[in-house]
């Protein structure tokens, strides 16, 4: 089994990571490029099998640890 | 439109970050976790109407410039 978390700076939080990135874009000649958000991506490779229990451990591991839920969103995904 | 682009170490590249990611969540206590591997999440708003230039676009810049096509495999999408 497979899971997938992408984590994101909230929308309010100053992300000048996604600004770097987007000036250097327009620098590079790319136009119409409105916004850019950088964020961390995790897949984790499970043994389990029951899909419930690893979406509620991965849900707290990533409350708890992976992500700063301050600042950050997270999505997690099973597969 | 939106474009989402994950970028993630190639398989055969040794991944540090996703190696501690994997040793803490172990000593947290998370059971069957066999492998993480840690990658970078891009979320790009653009102006543009035409799906298939933005791809040309964004493609490019994920080949020279977003990611290292020596040690990383990037995804794009666009929707």
């Amino acid at each position: 089994m497979k899971a997938k978390i992408v984590i994101t700076p909230k929308k309010a939080v100053v992300d000048p990571q996604g600004k770097t990135v987007r000036n250097a874009l327009e620098q590079m000649g790319h136009q119409g490029i409105k916004a850019v958000h950088v964020g961390k991506y995790l897949e984790i490779e499970l043994d389990s099998a029951d899909k419930e229990s690893a979406r509620r451990q991965l849900d707290e591991a990533c409350h708890r640890f992976l992500s700063n839920p301050v600042i950050e969103d997270y999505k997690l995904e099973i597969e």
